[in-house]
């Protein structure tokens, strides 16, 4: 490949052209957390095109790879061009999924305006979580009009990765009881739309009222969007056009509401809030003497300070520019 | 009750007399992130008695809140008093297996030497992680010979609050190949004995032998710990005698390299650095003018500034002590 002489702004340039080799190393150096990210970054910010973004989570085995696929399809019809992240910040122990998940992509894989891409935890916890914001923004500098960001599990990480969408859309299937049972804990905050899939199963009108229950249980203002319950098949693809109607509904929603934009600032608040709290992390350690972190902790270790009063010795050293 | 009348440090006092209400009232406190949690930190903070914290963490249905329940029966024969903290960081989805795991505790329910307790995830990330060390604290004050820390699955959240113990156990079931390749990706790290539970299944010897050369190959110093594999069935106890021995063992090798104190500051650091960057994350958002978090993200939200850029401002701004 000849991009060994690509400087920076010529590989985001290639990129915001449609070059899906440009962008597929934009997105490696984002995720190996290459220290050329900040310079990516500089070039990626005015390029901010405003892709949509679709989040899709639920429960191993609620088919959400078969909707985002399903999905692709229906939004390439538009004419739409579009880019899928598969998150998968779950430990190794589940990483299997991610592999037949792919294979079922494989029909998009011969398209140039669809473009696909696994990101894989290495272990690092919150790593994933950081990446994110930045691969979507590299995909929306490279025009995709539509973005899916389909997480494998439903833990906390991949709802915090699932709330980085515009919209979210929740996966049940029917009979998985406990799967209502989160949704009511955790999961009702952040969907927008609720997706009932393989609906053919016996079950299927009982989540459906369960989870309706649920909605109507919410407390709402009436101006707040309210979460519909679409069902799918999304191996015969039933319900798919529903889902975009619901979704697009969505969307014109929270442009007319505002909370497009408001969601849109409350992710860069945390986004830019990480990196500060990152650099603060990293200068703790180089702070000269007994403020310094490495002989606080010994003292809270010793009993002689609690770690309130250490974190505050810390913090004072830290603010006075120490 | 008479606990209402209570001040901060007689409520301390009485937990390190060994007052269960009280203790449970302490932890309460904690969980609940009371305000009152700095005034008890620094009660707690002189009275470290430092007891001897051992994790254990496996995939689901590895059996360790049997193991747990075993390894109480085996301490409480030594005459050793034994606190319990069985967490469950994952998301609701998974919720139920506590409840049954509880139920196998309680042969343990009615002595006044054990004490057990379960913290599970409210939905806000990080949470539990920063509440445990502060748990473990006021059960060694409470003056706990050996913690048990419990963690219900095997994510990036689990493995951190594992990581928190002096020593931890890793639980894999034979058959369950996929623990392998978890073990080899990111448990290897934490494991300080293996426990292949359920030994009696058919792939036992297969399991031992992939953990063996898993430990074989990894890089290790010749002074370094290596992790022994030990095979219990726990609902039958075979094998609970040898992994006490195993963790005996290892907690001398903490001792005499030095390595408990090394691992106890680290954990300390981690602690401090959290609350610290907690009390940072609340002030950024009070910053006056264009340097606070807001107006930061108003502006890469609209493309004028990237967010690396946006987070250098936000620094100068904090440790100008604006």
């Amino acid at each position: 490949m000849a991009t060994s002489a690509s400087g920076t702004p010529e590989l985001v340039a290639r990129a915001h052209e449609g070059d899906p080799r440009a962008l597929a190393r934009l997105v490696s150096l984002i995720e190996d957390g290459s220290p050329r990210v900040r310079s990516v970054m500089k070039e990626l910010a005015p390029l901010a095109a405003r892709a949509r973004v679709i989040g899709l989570t639920g429960a191993p085995g609620a088919g959400k790879s078969t909707v985002t696929s399903a999905l692709v399809t229906a939004y390439r019809a538009q004419g739409l061009r579009v880019g899928v992240l598969a998150i998968d910040p779950t430990s190794p122990f589940t990483g299997g999924a991610l592999l037949g998940d792919r294979i079922r992509m494989q029909d998009h894989a011969t398209d140039r305006d669809v473009f696909i891409r696994s990101m894989a935890s290495r272990g690092h916890l919150g790593g994933l979580a950081a990446a994110t914001p930045q691969v979507i923004r590299a995909l929306d500098a490279a025009r995709f009009d539509v973005i899916l960001i389909e997480t494998v599990g439903v833990g906390q990480v991949e709802v915090e990765i699932a709330s980085m969408a515009d919209s979210v859309a929740v996966l049940v299937v029917p009979g998985m009881g406990d799967a209502i049972q989160a949704a009511k804990a955790g999961i009702l905050e952040i969907a927008d739309v609720f997706v009932v899939n393989k609906a053919d199963r016996p079950q299927a009108q009982e989540t459906i009222r369960d989870l309706r229950n649920m909605i109507a249980m919410a407390e709402r203002a009436p101006e707040d969007w309210k979460p519909p319950i679409v069902t799918t098949i999304a191996t015969s693809g039933d319900g798919i056009d529903e889902l975009v109607g619901k979704l697009d509904a969505h969307w014109s929603w929270l442009d007319s509401s505002g909370e497009r934009d408001r969601r849109r600032v409350a992710r860069a608040r945390e986004e830019v809030a990480a990196l500060a709290l990152g650099a603060l992390r990293r200068k703790m350690s180089r702070l000269p003497g007994d403020s310094a972190l490495g002989p606080l902790a010994d003292r809270v270790v010793g009993g002689q300070i609690d770690p309130y009063s250490a974190a505050d010795e810390l913090l004072g050293a830290l603010t006075n520019g120490a």
